[in-house]
């Protein structure tokens, strides 16, 4: 299998998503990008979708976006 | 380790984001609920610190929201 990357910017949320990550899928199978220190690579990852992080590009080329989003309220309605 | 739980509502973005995680960590690592069919779960997954759908409950008990959040323009000003 190939690598999947994390790109994250240092936050709270993206450090403790980073954990996370790395326990469920392991270290040596994810690359950990911060954007805020290497910057060179934004271009990089917004050409693989990145709109914003924490985010989660997978080995098939997917995009998942780590955050919080809509309401869970909205699943009740 | 136990089982994480990834709670979505059945919407594309779910379903794409259920299949990259079955993916990257194995079906049999990962217990799917889809809280339309399922409202019952709906309290628990609250419990859990479920804000947004979709989201997996990691077995640290730690919940990563996968969603659209801020944008990476954020990470560049």
């Amino acid at each position: 299998m190939n690598k999947s990357i994390f790109y994250h910017a240092g936050c709270p949320v993206c450090v403790s998503a980073e954990q996370e990550i790395i326990g469920l899928i392991g270290e040596n199978n994810v690359e950990i990008v911060h954007l805020g220190d290497q910057s060179g690579r934004i271009a990089e990852a917004e050409n693989a979708g990145v709109q914003s992080v924490p985010a989660l590009v997978t080995p098939t080329g997917n995009v998942l976006h780590i955050n919080f989003g809509a309401s869970i309220a909205d699943v009740k309605g």
